[in-house]
């Protein structure tokens, strides 16, 4: 196995061990609300977000169980965003990770509160003093996570997105859209490997730099495959945006132009880490990965 | 104008102010999202939370402008919930205060959303180094907040009161259902104000004891307007617990001890502040306003 299925093997391992331990089931009726929290959370997904956590606080040789921790916030609150995109009144999805969505699979309702909770959990797990003992860093990671999940981040490009259907966004609004509802929280998962790291703010530049490159080449690969894929093996339902007549950097720049594009923002978030070495390795393919995934 | 009705009539100005400030339209498609927070955070609500956070602060002589960062953070949560809580796939309300519910005056997506978005607002705010120049303070109130809003709080007992339809409830399952439901967030209230006092938890004891206390006799009290109560004073739905077969206070009890139990938890209440002398005033008088309020 290369370094990185090793390291995207590992980190689903732990990741699912994280969320075990963080969701026991209560011996009341809040049980439900766990079971389809450890239903959302556990046993799915790449763990991308996790892995950027994990691969940045590496390089500045963090503890594991703390990087863990807070891949695990990173990962709750994606997992709550996928559980409200797919209810009836957003998406209106039957399949995510190639089961039922929360919502199909328990109710509605349960799946607006699990979503809920999930948020909430985030905050839970960042807060703690097993995350750091030192309440700077803490605080930072959720300062951090918290504007990348809300109106200025991640809402806020799912807003956008949601205007999008019936408008003509123009390149420059489909980047500023996607920057917000995919960029903001892969760029919060590098930020928070070197808040765990304890670099401050000026000798983050370039790692946000990286971010914000692999944040838009993920859009733009996720767009291809949408474009290209296969349903079954993306274990979710294609090509909607085209169905619903919103712009995306396939239909605006075209496929050809679109691979170039991605692969340049590859170069690029590579070039961002030149000041380091070997430790930066997992980034780097981290960031080749990002395009070269077929799902 | 007593004490408590000034006090009342102040915070609801503040916190509608803070909210305004907190909450600029952007220039760009997610204003949208912000318009929908605004008409769902601005002008509305009895402001009770934000109100216990400021008076424990200013026993503890707290800056007012920190105490009301604060008190906003614990209402965007508690506006976020009663956004989710309104959904068809929940109450299915149409109004609130008098008003059309968010998703009947935008849509439903549009109101998942804003509540999400809420909900961030609440940890961008206290993560923010103008609620508390000491990062020890900050992390603290996330910490207090996210608990008390999620599984282990306010989202279990929403959970909870799910499942009550249908199941019959005994008095210590509704007592707990209510204590995680209602008394969760308002615990976390008194909780947050003597956070910015700089009180050590043991320092705490008879706040969270008075807080635990005004938490039940609010819900009782909630209970008695619910069965008692005209829909127009209230600005709501009156009654649904009673049409869903729920177990409420009035049903398990009767109005009588309903009654009689709700004075004795605000007589309690009061007792547990007899360590202070004027400074705890106004938390005397929002005890007794609990269980006297017409809605």
């Amino acid at each position: 196995m290369t370094l990185l299925a090793e390291a995207l093997a590992q980190i689903q391992r732990e990741i699912d061990g994280k969320f075990d331990a963080l969701l026991p089931l209560p011996a009341d009726p809040r049980s439900r609300l766990v079971e389809a929290m450890r239903y959302a959370a556990i046993g799915g997904g790449k763990r991308l977000r996790p892995l950027l956590v994990a691969a940045t606080a590496e390089m500045f040789r963090v503890d594991r169980d703390a990087a863990l921790r807070a891949g695990a916030a990173v990962e709750a609150i994606h997992v709550y965003s996928l559980i409200h995109d797919d209810l009836p009144c957003m998406d209106d999805d039957d399949l995510r990770h190639g089961k039922p969505t929360l919502h199909r699979q328990f109710d509605e309702a349960t799946a607006v509160l699990a979503g809920d909770a999930l948020h909430d959990l985030a905050f839970e797990i960042l807060s703690d003093p097993a995350t750091s003992g030192d309440p700077f860093t803490r605080i930072e990671l959720v300062r951090t996570l918290s504007t990348a999940s809300g109106a200025q981040g991640m809402a806020g490009g799912q807003m956008m997105d949601m205007v999008a259907e019936g408008e003509s966004f123009d390149l420059p609004t489909v980047t500023r859209l996607q920057q917000l509802k995919t960029g903001a929280l892969l760029g919060a998962s590098v930020e928070m490997g070197a808040i765990l790291g304890k670099i401050a703010p000026e000798g983050r530049t370039h790692l946000r730099g990286y971010a914000r490159d692999i944040g838009l080449a993920f859009q733009i690969a996720d767009d291809l495959l949408d474009h290209e894929g296969d349903e079954a093996a993306a274990g979710k339902a294609l090509r909607k945006d085209a169905v619903a007549g919103k712009e995306t950097f396939v239909s605006l720049l075209g496929p050809e132009r679109a691979r170039a594009q991605a692969s340049a923002l590859v170069d690029q978030a590579i070039a961002h880490l030149a000041q380091h070495g070997k430790e930066a390795d997992l980034l780097r393919d981290v960031a080749r990965y990002i395009v070269e995934r077929k799902h």
